[in-house]
């Protein structure tokens, strides 16, 4: 048998690449814990269905992600369907089911826009039951364009605290919110409102999602972190 | 056997149910069908890998989407990897692999930036291949954040005509790409830099992503049509 030696030089570069793989999610893993740390270990919940505005679901997971927060995508559908099909067409793997997260408790529990998938989100028992029982713990609860939507449907029925709210949402939504907030300011990208400790943020589309993003990051963690991501990402 | 009024509500509800996706389906492909042609059928290429930035990927596609271009997914990993892992840990699926465009022709060939994505597109003969190519034939040339280290691996070498592009890129990258094109213009989120009728444009990071988009777009299109995305997207 003749030496071989690609046969070797294949052998030696498996192995180093399996050696740097190792050592890569090494990395990963121990700047996961570092990011999770500087954030207090804060966990965001984001809730898609297919449908969701595809910037609106990624730029706030994105900005989230960057500032340290624990953040699951969290799919709506029936079955566990994988992947979403957001509303532009780009497919999305979520990371857990409405199932899955029964009983767990989350710092933020977000709602993305685009109609259909906002529609899923609203006619969602179980999307309903989280986003009431974490704005009644005084958890940060957080929609975006058509998502606040889905917020008047689970939180304006069932708690009248929920309907002191300024809110802003996409323009062509606020006609509908009008009627179940106090106010729709679509003057501001984003609205931090405040009642009897309760927090809801809203913001208004696809170009204010990092806004929204950092907004919410400053409430979970603090300024600091914000302006540190804002600047990262050059917004 | 008695009446079971749950039965029959389900089975209608069913049908109600099934019927409504179906006229939702073809409203989507109408939809779809017109916004093509009002984008006189433009095709643009996305290349993706694991690494590539979450934000930066999903705007690019979907404001070109919304704007009627045909858009795909490309993926440059080996194997057809599917999900491909973003920078930030989203998982999206691309809708094909960089072996079954070989010889297709699109209207422009886009680089998102993260810097392990940009460093396996930069690592892709097949990839530099289709950015030549698409460059020498008066196309549309793209590149986002750590995305233009990309196109001057691939362009510069082989391309004299490139070197002389103004481009911008994100902070960090610019020291490596004043040796590559003529400028670097960081006081600038996006350039559209036409040289002897060959061009690129090129973007600074997440937060411009949306800017860079239009850009492509009312290359692809026209002003009217960017202008129109632009203000479905509150930019």
């Amino acid at each position: 048998m003749s030496f071989d030696a690609s046969r070797f030089k294949n052998i030696f570069l498996n192995r180093l690449a399996s050696k740097l793989i190792q050592h890569l999610a090494l990395h990963d893993m121990k700047k996961n814990r570092e990011n999770s740390k500087k954030s207090g270990g804060k966990k965001a919940l984001v809730l898609v269905a297919n449908g969701s505005e595809d910037i609106e679901v990624v730029a706030t997971v994105d900005i989230l992600r960057r500032g340290g927060v624990d953040v699951k995508l969290c799919s709506v559908e029936k079955n566990d369907e994988k992947p979403l099909t957001c509303a532009n067409n780009i497919q999305i793997v979520p990371d857990l089911h409405i199932d899955d997260v029964q009983g767990q408790e989350f710092d933020a529990v977000i709602v993305p826009g685009g109609s259909k998938g906002t529609d899923k989100i609203t006619a969602c028992k179980k999307a309903g039951a989280i986003l009431l029982d974490h704005y009644k713990s005084n958890k940060i609860v957080a929609a975006i364009c058509a998502g606040p939507i889905a917020l008047s449907a689970h939180l304006c029925t069932a708690e009248k605290n929920a309907r002191q709210h300024d809110v802003t949402c996409y323009p062509e939504a606020a006609k509908l919110l009008q009627k179940q907030f106090k106010s729709v300011k679509l003057d501001q990208s984003v609205v931090d409102s405040e009642v009897n400790h309760r927090r809801l943020i809203t913001s208004q589309g696809p170009a204010t999602a990092i806004e929204f993003g950092l907004k919410i990051l400053s409430r979970l963690t603090d300024e600091k972190k914000a302006e540190e991501i804002r600047t990262k990402v050059l917004a």
